[in-house]
């Protein structure tokens, strides 16, 4: 299957390089509007690059070899990634409807861009064959992993989650805060708990967000009712079985923050030091009253979404159609945890 | 009375400053160990200061005029508030027996080293006439104030708070993290939970504590459990007639975040821009299931026990014997939020 990817950032960089490592879809080119350091990895690593009609000049003049205009990439697809700022997908939908393209688009869009709000693990099926899909952000995608995970074991009764944002992401120069602790809304609930109901309408969910002064990793203190009586242990069980959740030992492998699990990441060997998993800290896993679970989590929001794309164009193209075989071939080829 | 104290650093500057505001106390005389900044800011501001024996000279020797030995200080007092760095407290408790003086320590301390934990609104009528009491460190200080203020009218069924703690003051300069969120412990419950029930034995509560990379405030996402149905708007009204405790608009005033509310001191020309008080975000404030509600709280960590220390010194020298008569008092005179 023919992928372009149009927006080459944080996201769809990300996206290609995922793409190219699966044996089922190729990346028929990627897009840029700006000449900028992004758009010379682009085709360092053997990218087509196709920019906006009127800016071929620019990028030439800048010594960027250029395959052609935006639309002649799209025309050319099967399917596009649109990964391009927040709001401006909305605004590339119209392209795609003429040039009669499905395609993905990513949290930062309305609910509204999209036929279906999707996470893999949560509503795969749902999405199968359908033309718009919109892969829901990093901290929404991090708090359906473990509800879905723990709903088909225990059930869920209701969630509480405390969504530590990070204030930017490590190449974002001008965002803050820089010394500050942000209501990030200044209001309850924040978008996360809404995002998680287009996914999982009948879970009750509350979310509280703030952003603070750092880069690595947002980080979540979920408080979830269980539906039946859980211990630590059978909860430890569940997670360690289940696709793209890690447990991490703070105290045994002092992990004890996002700088220590990055610079893990980065002594791995992972590429750009992405953990597209969902990190939980198994020591912070905590029952009380037999069904009240408590623990705090880590989401790379750079990478987290980027196995859920590659899984949203096998379930809109109707490659595969169960989500565990899906997510099995993604993770295999991306080299997440063996979960399978 | 005589108060004397012990500790010139972040907390004794400010509580020797609201000392001296107060009708019924003075200050005799402040420490130091070191012959830096802060002891020169005593001499400035006219504290006569005390200094370890062996280090008279080594004062004298940096032009910083000493009044004599630690010892000598406490001898003459009534009573010693002491604010040297956690641990050094306790170490210093045998000085206070030995010399037959009443003494106040700080939260940092473990609660051993005194007969009672301290909170002015949840228990200073237990507190009057002990020997040695233990003011509660600032997170537990927020805990306890909305949690008594709350159970007053309402009653507390539970509690659930996720701590997010400035990583250092704004004067150390050795401290982390720079750029991380760290499990600060990494396990579930943090010394909060069960600091507070040192003082509020009967509330059942849990939390979870994190460190950012900020100087200017904690801030609190709580969830309480009521006894009764209450709305936001019952809620605010009791808040607004609480001590020590300011409800901040943020869309209104736009204060969305600890450092426009540390503007708003600075502007406001307090000194050193302290906010002794609690802020909760109006804003925040919500209602589910008639009886959860959800706020979220600031703590100027540097500030909110100086009020509770003045406060304490009433107590175990029972000056005033009801909690509101001492906390009318300390507040008229640092010039908090006017309740009374």
């Amino acid at each position: 299957m023919k992928v372009a990817i149009n927006g080459f950032g944080t996201i769809g960089k990300r996206v290609a390089d995922a793409i190219s490592k699966q044996p089922d879809m190729e990346v028929i080119g990627v897009s840029k509007t700006r000449p900028n350091y992004e758009a010379l990895i682009a085709i360092k690593k053997k990218y087509k690059l196709y920019v906006p009609r009127d800016k071929i000049r620019a990028f030439e003049d800048h010594g960027i070899e250029v395959s052609g205009a935006i639309e002649e990439l799209i025309s050319r697809a099967d399917i596009v990634i649109d990964a391009t700022p927040a709001g401006v997908g909305a605004r590339n939908k119209d392209l795609y409807i003429k040039l009669g393209k499905p395609a993905i688009f990513q949290g930062g869009e309305r609910s509204e861009v999209a036929d279906i709000s999707f996470n893999a693990m949560s509503n795969y099926e749902k999405a199968l064959g359908k033309r718009y899909v919109r892969v829901v952000s990093c901290n929404t995608t991090g708090l359906l992993r473990i509800i879905s995970v723990l709903e088909e074991t225990f059930g869920v009764r209701s969630v509480f989650a405390t969504i530590i944002r990070r204030g930017a992401d490590p190449k974002e120069i001008k965002k803050g805060p820089i010394n500050a602790i942000t209501l990030d809304p200044p209001h309850i609930p924040s978008h996360h708990a809404i995002d998680v109901q287009r996914v999982l309408p009948h879970i009750p969910i509350l979310t509280v967000a703030l952003a603070v002064p750092t880069t690595l990793m947002h980080v979540h203190v979920v408080r979830i009712e269980l539906s039946k009586e859980a211990t630590v242990k059978d909860i430890i069980e569940v997670i360690e079985k289940a696709p793209r959740i890690l447990l991490i030992e703070a105290e045994k492998h002092s992990i004890k923050s996002t700088a220590e699990l990055i610079e893990w990441a980065r002594d791995l060997g992972r590429s750009r030091y992405d953990i597209p998993e969902l990190v939980i800290w198994r020591d912070t896993i905590s029952i009380t009253n037999g069904r009240k679970l408590t623990l705090v989590q880590g989401i790379h929001q750079e990478s987290i979404v980027i196995p859920e794309n590659v899984d949203a164009i096998r379930a809109i193209l109707k490659i595969v159609t169960k989500a565990r075989d899906s997510m099995r071939i993604t993770d295999e080829n991306l080299g997440l945890k063996r979960w399978w």
